[in-house]
């Protein structure tokens, strides 16, 4: 028995068979022909479904998980990533199941590519074996998932654990979603390289202005690069205190590009979280960085088609 | 078939015998010594379970359940409620199923004030036949209580919807739990009243200077009361609108004192969350005011105890 995992995103279109153990059995790619209309974005996806169903084990296909960049709207099936312009309300679902070579009686699940990170971390990364746990991706942008409950809480629409875009700062800037004062204008990889910019830190000669750059000299001591990671850790840390005193969280893991940063990140978001988290409840949550990188998509896509149906998790929760 | 209830208070400690209707079949009440120890206090409960177990019902009793003023701990079945302060990690499941009439078998169920509220709002009050809700008293304090997937997400140690102590504002006040810019100290009755003072609002002679009677100002027009409540419910809305977009919400109930305002407290508080819940799957959720407010605590710990064991829940989820 296999799952079907496509990983959509605006930079490449991914797929694979995923065993019961998360291996990935076959393995297919296409670039996202992000700026082309939406059956070229199809045909991506039909593409590379044509590959994996020429494989021996799609005989063994029992389920089918997709994860697309957001926003997603898992009840209707839909997707309208903000990075591929061609799709708004594109029916993904009921195209991918209507593939020619799509055994009968699949319905693909749909999760956007945070909750997809979180299932994965969830079956096979930092939040294994844990009931209660946040996972987020901080990168260009600010996302995240939940697990409560021992099960993925993806909420009616496919779209809980939006950390980026709750307000930690009810008087802050105004974000691009419409709010203000979100975490992820906070807390970003670009709202990092911004805020050092504007600190007076300029990238080494040759090097582009980037969350990574800043991390370097964060390394080699530059104040002004420490304290722009010091206050996205600070908003990061309201956001995280927050999710844990409305929830109960066992774990937070995080990754996504900021999250190499190491200590430079984890280091004053832990500190910071002591300073938010301060009911004896939400006290000394662990805050970890992701175990999974590469193909984190695909198993998350495959982890959460095993989840959708009355069919058992492939990791049982714990209670 | 009755539930047994009790609902303990900083000022009086009640008791019920509840149908699976949620009507009081018999009702017994104590003050709460709240300034003796804590032997003292559990004497006051035990003379309610006394009275209650001498009503005939009692001979029907199937599950008992508790709602305490917080903190409580729900794995260890204690409390340490702020305003009683002869009970610290109190064993009081253990002392209310030890009582000498307590048919064997049962454990009593322990939850939260506000999270009692929360169940008896889905059971019986405005968050009824809804799957995913927010219930939040706003009164001296802000709590609350969550309901997702059709049940009542409590979290292991009962404290989950603790929504007053989320920070909206990461530079923000100190707040007496140790965070800082906490809903609760922007948006709580008594926060409202000091905001009123500290911008020149004095209340009528020889009236007390609540938030109560600044809604009394307000509604007679005075800016200064109003613009009190506004910087409250921006405060919530910005809490509320975090909680929708991390767990998704079909639905905000608000009750306590300060929700007696009406709209006073509500235009405002929709049009703040008009500005901070801002994306497709958490734009116009509704907030509407608690219907239950005699004996909501009761019927509450009612719930809690239909809801903790494995036999259905008195309102069955919608889904």
């Amino acid at each position: 028995m296999v799952y079907g995992a496509l990983d959509i995103g605006g930079t490449k279109i991914a797929g694979a068979l995923v065993d019961p153990e998360g291996r990935l059995v076959a393995r297919a790619q296409r670039p996202t022909p992000a700026h082309e209309p939406a059956e070229a974005l199809m045909g991506a996806v039909t593409a590379v479904l044509d590959e994996l169903s020429a494989h021996p084990a799609w005989a063994s296909l029992d389920r089918v998980g997709i994860a697309c960049a957001g926003p997603v709207d898992t009840a209707a099936g839909t997707v309208s990533p903000v990075n591929i312009a061609g799709w708004r309300a594109f029916p993904l679902v009921e195209r991918v199941r209507a593939h020619p070579r799509m055994p009968a009686g699949i319905r693909p699940a749909l999760v956007g590519d945070a909750v997809a990170m979180t299932a994965a971390e969830h079956w096979l990364g930092a939040a294994r074996g844990v009931d209660n746990a946040l996972c987020m991706v901080v990168s260009t942008g600010v996302g995240g998932g939940l697990v409560l409950g021992g099960r993925l809480h993806t909420g009616p629409s496919g779209n809980a654990g939006h950390i980026g875009h709750i307000s930690v700062d009810l008087d802050g800037e105004p974000c691009p979603c419409g709010g203000r004062g979100c975490v992820e204008g906070l807390a970003s990889g670009t709202a990092i390289a911004a805020r050092a910019l504007a600190a007076g830190w300029t990238p080494p000669p040759g090097t582009a202005a980037t969350a990574a750059a800043v991390a370097d000299a964060a390394r080699a001591g530059d104040a002004t690069a420490r304290a722009a990671y010091d206050r996205a850790a600070q908003a990061l840390a309201a956001g995280i205190a927050a999710t844990i005193t409305l929830v109960e969280l066992d774990v937070v893991v995080v990754g996504g590009g900021v999250a190499q940063a190491g200590d430079t990140l984890f280091a004053p978001l832990r500190r910071w979280l002591g300073a938010y988290a301060v009911l004896g409840f939400a006290r000394d949550v662990p805050v970890v960085p992701a175990e999974l990188a590469l193909d984190a998509g695909l198993i998350g896509a495959a982890a959460a088609a095993a989840h959708a149906g009355p069919r058992p998790v492939p990791h049982a929760p714990a209670s």
